[in-house]
């Protein structure tokens, strides 16, 4: 048997995004790479049980992966999630999402982060990728300006925005839209009949987009940026971030898995994630 | 002598919108007689001296109007602030703002009301409606609910964004776009060669959607929404106005009116809005 610390890791069948277009793949790998190569002494072992590393539908038409390691108890990362999921559409398409979320604990307030790629077909992709603000920006014009401006982080969006194929992603929920910072990447790609642009965004702007993101949050959420938060601050800290926690875990996964993988996969597959969440 | 509070009503040269095309004249003209109506009994006079109501750059070749009323200490209106800007361009163009604001004091923690249209030239507006949170809205999804999600503001956003001529406009600042609400609609709307399709956009949607968030605001928030703040909030609430008050002077005001009508004219305007908005 395999330590569930190496199933986790670049090389294992379920970090490999078997389903994923080559574009996606890669950029997701080398996303991936770069955050084990920095906070591996800081993460725990995977303890996610192997029906929930691997799960697919009775039909065997739907398949995914979650696996989640937590941060060692003297580390500021709470937990590192990456998951995917595919889906044989009705008629000839396939739906890919990849995703990778990183959450720190409450002995900082520096945001956390979130890659998420859902890909509806060859040429239509929602792509989101940010760093969550953990405090209200508007009474924290110094949080804004050290994660935000100073890090240059509206630069790639600006640059991704500019594309000719590009257009904005409202989330239906207007909660989600409100745990985004003023510089998400939150973006729909349309590419119709230039179905082979997809590969040149992803490789291009999109992959320069999320490494700047994976950078940025390596750099200075989890290599210790943020105020520390005292005492008596943590219990609000934690409690927004329960706010958060929740609802990815109510719109992203409630919503869609029974749909994909039937209600008895899908409660395991929830109830490990609100197991780490603490939700 | 007039006084200042029929200076300040629909009928006056300062509140006639004189140089705005017919489209967004009748709009503004539209939206001040809602507030007026409503709002009239809560305000006292306007005591925005002359040279603030109407004023001009020593070359004539720009104009200006403020003009502000206090909410009456019994109303849980804190002011409601008209403008508007008319500037030559150098070439053959010219620049026309037209701007309502209307802020509620620390009693309620009911959003603010903010419509902005920045038009420059006949073929290119840019446009700001919101309902301004006051509340951080991941700490307050139930705020976010009573707002926004009731009231839905977002359709006439959406209605809006559809349209082939518009795409999103990112104020360059960042704290600027952390103020707004996720259902506001920041757009540009850009007609190139299609310069009639201005008019029909500003008396369609556009109207569609000021005059819904003036009324959602007259109804819900300057009507008595929002949660009573209790005295020991107030000062929190306050500041979180301050801040967003001060941005607004800096980067509306102090960023553009020098410029635009020298300095001796720009820090009579701008003292007197400081003076309102005690920042």
């Amino acid at each position: 048997t395999t330590p569930s610390s190496a199933r986790a890791s670049m090389g294992s069948p379920v970090a490999s995004f078997p389903y994923l277009p080559p574009a996606n793949r890669n950029l997701m790998l080398d996303l991936l790479a770069a955050v084990d190569r920095r906070l591996n002494p800081s993460l725990l072992p995977s303890t996610v049980p192997p029906g929930v590393l691997l799960f697919q539908n009775p039909q065997g038409s739907s398949h995914g992966s979650v696996d989640i390691r937590s941060g060692s108890p003297s580390s500021s990362v709470d937990f590192v999630l990456k998951s995917w999921l595919h889906c044989k559409l009705p008629g000839p398409g396939e739906m890919n999402t990849a995703s990778l979320s990183a959450f720190l604990n409450s002995s900082t307030d520096a945001p956390h982060l979130m890659v998420e790629l859902i890909q509806g077909g060859p040429a239509s992709l929602v792509l989101v990728i940010d760093l969550l603000p953990r405090r209200d920006l508007v009474l924290h014009p110094d949080y804004l300006e050290e994660f935000y401006q100073l890090t240059d982080l509206d630069s790639p969006r600006r640059d991704l925005e500019e594309l000719r194929l590009v257009s904005p992603y409202r989330s239906p929920s207007l909660f989600v839209r409100s745990i985004l910072s003023p510089t998400a990447v939150a973006l729909t790609v349309d590419c119709g009949e230039e179905a082979a642009a997809m590969e040149r965004i992803i490789s291009g702007e999109v992959g320069a987009a999320a490494k700047k993101a994976v950078a940025v949050w390596l750099e200075r959420c989890a290599g210790g940026g943020g105020r520390p938060v005292v005492e008596e601050e943590r219990e609000a800290l934690e409690r927004r971030d329960g706010l958060i926690k929740r609802k990815i875990v109510e719109t992203d996964l409630v919503a869609n898995l029974p749909r994909m993988f039937g209600t008895e996969v899908a409660e395991r597959v929830v109830g490990e994630i609100q197991k780490v969440f603490r939700v």
